[in-house]
């Protein structure tokens, strides 16, 4: 084994799916299985109030793949009878096409036209296997392991970002069932856009009024004015950060970053890396130590587009948006958030920083 | 009784909270009680990256008032042993201050200053009993009863646009426990903003260039277009229309409006009123109908700004989101819609307008 190297392999599944294996090791496998994909057919429609694009993929919802509930599509195995996406072999990571893609390569014929604009629903929605253990969480994963997933994401990231049309790629992870999950193997996935998805174009635009005025990044002020705050930080080091931000939206809400504003996962160095990924590991022990049961979460990634323009104002982060708001409690997101766009807390950003940072971690 | 006359009342709670009494008869009732207030002390945060504002109301997590799970405030009380928000008397509909207000007249001192800017949470949160039936439904009211009610969103909707500095005021229903609602006694909310919220905004400056380029307005022509394209049409008549958008991001989204440009209830005609609650009610009673049980669902009311600026562009209209996407099948919103921003739908609103147009309702 070989920190800070990566191995990769890709192979192709019969139905013409791509899936990529990542490992510090040298990786041996055999072939590439997995059930025969479903014929998308996903388009947008132009949502003309808003101004954005909405995602349509109707072929979803006739899954012919109608697993048990109990069984993990996600776990290897080359046994015909018993088909799942992955292989078995000697590899850590792997991440290959959805089943059910929203967006993908192939979309299908253009959509009959509309009162308003349609297109096809060209982009990627891979799936990303954290780890072959399907006990295993990403909090829980080594620091090094976790390394391996930020190369992975940008190397994906450079893969489908270099794709025509694609502008903008973006990781996330949607954890627990509170959030919409019934399979518990550790994954994440990404989804490729054609366009600047309308919340990173937001951050991007008061990035970039910021940048032009100050001629700084507005996040990495933000950042130095948290870790001088003080109050609200979980993890800090000399090129890492992870807090409560001060205008946090979900009680729990953790943003953690490069302290340099660089544009991607591509851009960190490989000890950046490694810092970046103990503050996220500290964060998501923190989370799941809190209560002492798996912590809910959606997990979102801004980086860079992908859409060959300079983004000077562009600075990685990761953004955690947990629905609890206090043991037991969810927090429902309904007529204010949902139809004013207004987040409303009934807890203070300052009194939930202090309950994560009262759990101790270990990170070895 | 007389139809298209409206009487009020406005009485003052011991505590210094406003409610006032709406019906179409002459109003008589006792003297207004109430559990005591909470001291309000809630504050907005400015989040740089989205540039909007937070709203911290911490004091509605240190609720003093802890009634049992099977206790309805709502109900009508003058028994100083069992205290509710509503008198008993004669009249329909009720509008009082919340007891645990995000936002208020008097939202406290100014908060300490912070690493981004804040502001004290002046507004207003309203709580609107739309019966004193707990037993009742918004949908179940006849169309009278109905229109009282945008009489009232009309009334409430010029007194808080006429407070400094209210620039927006925003009614809104949560229905069921899968919008987090736990009080069945039924009920919506005004929200009144000191300044114009993002997603009413986004809908504005869109319509707003949509006005600029055409002479005219954006809804105005998506509605025309709707009806002539009429797959997804739910209630059509010479004033009023409801139907399912061709970009619908929930799956059985519905879109209810006047099909006059007009800017707010207050602008309605009292026969546009009429045919108003006619297509409301007409979409909440096919909702019902689908599973035969009462259907969730946030429902929001975009109107024009109450900030003194003329406004063309507006078109008041509302917007039902319901949580499910199939019988027994929630929508999560996750990674995508939270992260980027975009939504994902695995349905077709013409599929879903057609299951709800299959549903007959009557209106008397």
């Amino acid at each position: 084994m070989h920190p800070n190297k990566m191995h990769t392999r890709s192979l192709v599944k019969p139905d013409g799916r791509e899936i990529h294996l990542y490992s510090r090791s040298q990786i041996s496998t055999g072939s590439a299985l997995g059930p025969p994909r479903v014929v998308p057919g996903s388009h947008f429609r132009w949502h003309p109030l808003r101004g954005e694009w909405v995602a349509y993929a109707s072929h979803r919802q006739n899954r012919t793949f109608l697993p048990p509930p109990d069984w993990n599509p996600l776990r290897p195995s080359d046994d015909p009878a018993h088909l799942t996406e992955l292989p078995v072999g000697d590899y850590e990571v792997a991440v290959f096409d959805n089943l059910f893609p929203t967006l993908s390569a192939d979309p299908g014929a253009l959509p009959p036209t509309s009162i308003v604009a349609t297109d096809r629903g060209l982009g990627a929605a891979e799936v990303v296997v954290f780890t072959q253990d399907p006990q295993g969480s990403l909090g829980r994963l080594t620091v090094d392991h976790m390394a391996l997933i930020f190369e992975v994401w940008a190397d994906r990231t450079r893969a489908l970002g270099a794709r025509q049309p694609i502008a903008y790629v973006m990781p996330f992870e949607n954890r627990g069932a509170e959030v919409g999950v019934t399979l518990n193997h550790p994954h994440g996935q990404i989804y490729a856009f054609p366009f600047i998805p309308p919340i990173p174009a937001r951050e991007l635009a008061e990035s970039l009024a910021h940048f032009r005025a100050h001629g700084r990044g507005l996040l990495k002020d933000h950042i130095e004015a948290e870790l001088a705050d003080g109050r609200r930080t979980l993890y800090a080091s000399e090129s890492a950060a992870a807090f409560v931000p001060v205008c946090a939206r979900y009680a729990y809400e953790v943003w953690v970053a490069p302290r340099r504003p660089i544009p991607d996962f591509a851009a960190l160095t490989a000890s950046e890396r490694v810092e970046l990924a103990r503050a996220l590991k500290t964060v998501l022990l923190k989370y799941d130590g809190l209560w002492g049961r798996p912590f809910p979460y959606v997990m979102v990634i801004h980086q860079a587009p992908t859409d060959g323009a300079e983004h000077p104002e562009a600075h990685l982060h990761i953004e955690l948006y947990p629905p609890y708001r206090m043991a037991g409690r969810l927090k429902y997101l309904a007529g204010c958030e949902l139809g004013a766009g207004m987040f409303t807390a009934d807890t203070l950003p300052e009194d939930k920083a202090a309950e994560l940072r009262a759990v101790e971690v270990s990170l070895d």
